[in-house]
């Protein structure tokens, strides 16, 4: 595939900032400008982002370049095709940093916001020129992770939104309305909470939980989506047959999920559960684990 | 690892029962007695489990034993140390069995049913010995899936059980308390919940929902679980800061999850939405595919 690059901006150095930046510049070949606010972060992007590229380089093709990092948000929109905005999940604070984009950004840039909870209609309002703008949350590490989930109202947009995210080796799904945890978010939640309903019930700890998830249905849906799941459930029949025989019980289950709270009694539950199986590990070595794993799946499929 | 042969029975020969009849018998190397009652299911035994064993192939060692089918269910049973029973199910049909297993069992055997709807307290309620009765559900098809989920009375049996299991490959989760679709049908249930209430939603179509499990959150979790999941997502101080601070937003998304039910509406979307999905291809063949892609996940790990 011939690259054409591009002229990318990443407002927010954080971990999905850098993430994206590092993708960005080696797997897209982009021409890539950094800013954050704080000194600090932006002292740490490019050790970060070499981190990074080695383990996207397992992975895909990559090229020598590497992000550049800019003293002023102006300096890094400038020129750029793209701006992706990765800031705190403040409505207030990402409304005003719009407004410090539009004022640098060439006319027909792409402002792209990598919100996990904030709407694009909440995002949008005070924008001049809210056509252009998009929500494109990527999932934890956007470098590794191939799913972002776009929504805008502008399908040309849209479109040039997609075709610059699948030529990086994403996976863009486009919603066809906006919802708050967008689709991924919203299936996370879902899970989680019947998973503190186990604990909470007393049905299983936190770590075995985890690993029935792991060796089942996690395992699974690695391979097909939930839906495709019970279409296979069915039998030669598929889903048809599955809604027919199994419809019923299935509202049954629904029903009998759990609803639980968090109430100080359920998170000293789960603390001390997730410190059990983190058996002494700390969250950077398992994150890396983590990684290492996804890295080893991704490279399987 | 020395490898102690069993003699082992399978009782009810569907797709379930017969990939733990391959499994047993190839990966275990143990003496395996099937019997189903019906003379066009016993036909096919051999068949099939010679397919799975062949997929097995690729991830274990395995021998050339083979799964003898038996003409009764009481020259399936007799002398052997663990029956898995894999009927249809239907509380009734599985009460009846269990009298008829425990008149041919010897006195120690384990009677351990693959039920995933039912529970231990309703299926043990006739038994002469319930001690000695486990529900092991594994994960679709069991050959393939380590996950076997556990639940019975005494400590000892379960303990055998677990061994078992875990010398065949498996993984074996054991439930503190007994529950209507053990841990991973819960969790399913409550996952394709959400995902059919985005459909019903309008958010994003079936084949949408399903991409973005499979490159989103499915992928993370063939590597860790939801609370793991959690506890990486909270930064360096992991679960407790997590819910520290996104606690309250995640009990805010829980109460906007979705309730859908399964209306004659939701119903043709979701039939309407898996055919675009298949585009075509059948159940074999798309299980056949997810099969390919297992092998090759599990093979990665």
């Amino acid at each position: 595939m011939v690259k054409t690059s591009l002229s990318v901006a990443v407002i927010g150095a954080g971990l999905i900032g850098t993430s994206w930046a590092a993708l960005f510049a080696a797997v897209g070949g982009h021409a890539v400008r950094v800013f954050d606010p704080s000194p600090a972060a932006r002292a740490e992007v490019a050790a970060r982002a070499a981190v990074m590229t080695g383990q996207l380089a397992a992975l895909h093709e990559v090229t020598g370049s590497a992000p550049v990092v800019c003293d002023s948000l102006a300096e890094a929109c400038s020129g750029a095709v793209l701006i992706q905005e990765n800031a705190p999940e403040r409505l207030d604070l990402k409304r005003a940093l719009y407004a410090e984009i539009e004022a640098a950004a060439a006319a027909d840039a792409i402002i792209a916001s990598s919100t996990s909870a904030l709407v694009w209609s909440d995002l949008a309002r005070d924008l001049a020129q809210p056509r252009r703008f998009v929500t494109a949350h990527p999932f934890n590490p956007p470098h590794l992770m191939p799913l972002v989930e776009l929504f805008g109202t502008d399908p040309a947009v849209l479109e040039r939104a997609k075709e610059f995210y699948a030529a990086l080796g994403r996976v863009p799904v486009v919603l066809k309305r906006e919802a708050a945890g967008h689709i991924a978010g919203r299936l996370s939640a879902a899970l989680w909470r019947e998973a503190v309903a186990l604990v909470a019930d007393g049905v299983a700890t936190v770590a075995d939980i985890d690993r029935a998830l792991v060796n089942g249905p996690g395992l699974r849906w690695a391979v097909v989506g939930p839906h495709m799941g019970y279409h296979l459930g069915g039998g030669d029949g598929g889903m048809a047959s599955y809604l027919e025989t199994l419809g019923p019980s299935q509202e049954r289950r629904w029903a009998s999920l759990g609803t639980p709270a968090l109430t100080p009694e359920v998170r000293a539950t789960l603390v001390a559960g997730i410190a059990e199986e983190a058996a002494g590990r700390s969250v950077g070595e398992l994150a890396a684990a983590r990684d290492r794993a996804t890295i080893a799946i991704l490279k399987s499929l």
